[in-house]
């Protein structure tokens, strides 16, 4: 069941490599997608901001209009 | 200190497993999250492209009638 | 090639607590980005029903008084 300390050494070394790079690629692509994520929801709530701003002056323009 | 190796391959074992295990499950997790996420921000933007032509449209509409 | 026993416990060990942490870390920071983005998402979205309302509210007045 055991195996031979130098296989077992790299079988060892093989799979701290192949975690370390996992949680290395996890924490990258995080990062992206965050900055990413932040970016696009800033993109729309400046367009959304723009649009309550005509809202509102159409609103009142109209207002103005009808009385 | 050292334990026996049986024990000890036992307990390796686990421990890889466990990693290896939520390893993938974070990487389901971020794949399930980014599509998820993609996917509201298309229909945000789908829903301020039509408010924001439809908004366009009144202000045009309302400068030829209060000219 | 092969190390010591005891040298090789303890840096087993702090691999171990290492990728513990770090799997920990990522977990906590998806939790509070996922929560996070889905009420930011929410937020734009309760903007974007309200914009609707006003822009079609706004439609109806319009040719109610262009009529």
């Amino acid at each position: 069941m055991t195996k031979a300390p130098i296989q077992k050494d790299w079988e060892e070394r093989e799979f701290i490599e192949s975690v370390t790079l996992n949680i290395q690629k996890i924490i990258d692509f995080l990062n992206k997608f965050e900055l990413s994520t932040r970016n696009k929801l800033a993109t729309v709530n400046e367009k959304i901001l723009t649009l309550e701003r005509q809202v509102d002056y159409l609103e009142a323009s109209f207002k103005t209009v009808s009385e």
